[in-house]
């Protein structure tokens, strides 16, 4: 399981003054780009260097409570191999201070050659790196 | 069933060079605001004219196929009323050109009260327009 | 000049419940894809087949009143050509139904090789739709 | 001059590949609001117990370099007041590692009271935390 903290800002809050919800989606994918991070890789870089996307193919979640723009929020990712070619990344957001879970679901990516978007085994590198943070 | 239709931009589109898929959930709410226009009505005027909120409990998109920044898309939305205090937007968003089918899920929203955002049943005037559009 | 119309959404918006500043940057950008597209073109093809990008190299705006999302607004583009090689964007943003100016400024954009980002000569097809809509 | 760092991420970036430009002036509002955090304030809640917003009523910057999505930036602002009613934020944006600078440029605020919009004093509460970090 890897965890990363953000803090939400003024932008990512909508007129009822919450953060807005496709936004949680985006804070699961910054964490993912930092669990790369921390295995000393840039996910961009990587990828690039491998030819290949990672492109979303299903995203679920329950949202349990509001967030405040300007509260800090932890991410919780827990990567999951499926067969060659497919990651799921099950996530859970959680309020920084008080730790009560915000909201909870999964990501699942496949790996996709980055001329012609067709599935392709998941490069080496980037299933280690996955498989060393689950 | 709704139907409406929106450009995609450049500003949707990531480095693989496809609409990025949090984007989709948005669009998806551009709609239900689409949808609550085509009724004569403006949502955010709306829901503080009755002092409710009405946040996503969740939310669930399969991605089929990618799109580039530029095309244009149709979301088409299903408003389920389940029970007094819950609608379910099933949706489908395809390709405006070649009507592929793009991503389809759902998004759940609860009626709050806007004070305390405890839930409470929908008003009235906003189940009439989510049941003609049903 | 060239005018087109928007609607704002819930997600434009902020917790003081007025478009956040930034997507005025974003809708004049938007507004450039329609004017291609009022020209029969698709920018991003066209820039592609073209082999160049169009950073923007300045951006000012001054705001003038704010709007509230879900309302609409008109922004009017005056693209100025500037040598072999720069495009000065000017713009003004009005309510839809008020025709009060909420924004008014530019943005300077330089033509560069898509490889090395180096400036080059804005391509032929590209400054003759600016001209025909300046 | 306060200074703060970020990272960028895969949904800053555009087709280009290169953080859309807009987003620097979304970096610029979230260092004023580190600005305050690190005063040991939150900038919502003050604004909130003060019962005034701080639209923003003019902007400009100049992009000098494009960054990658997944590079960091430093945010160097220089709150300038200006009269009794007024902020002038300067900024700089640098490259973490290069140091090279990529934009600069301001922002100028106008303190209003949140419940007309009508142009009021910067509260002493704001005004010394400005101060401090200019």
């Amino acid at each position: 399981m890897f965890e990363t903290k953000f803090h939400t800002y003024w932008a990512d809050a909508d007129p009822a003054r919450i953060v807005f919800f496709p936004h949680f989606f985006r804070f699961v994918e910054q964490a993912e780009e930092e669990l790369f991070r921390a295995a000393g890789a840039n996910r961009q870089e990587l990828l690039e260097q491998n030819h290949v996307w990672i492109p979303r193919v299903e995203a679920f979640s329950k949202f349990f409570k509001p967030i405040h723009a300007g509260d800090a929020i932890r991410v919780r990712l827990n990567p999951q191999l499926q067969g060659e070619k497919t990651i799921r990344y099950e996530f859970e957001i959680v309020d920084d201070k008080s730790t009560e879970k915000l909201a909870e679901g999964y990501i699942t990516v496949v790996c996709v050659d980055a001329a012609n978007f067709k599935a392709t085994p998941i490069p080496a590198a980037i299933r280690k790196i996955l498989i060393e943070k689950n």
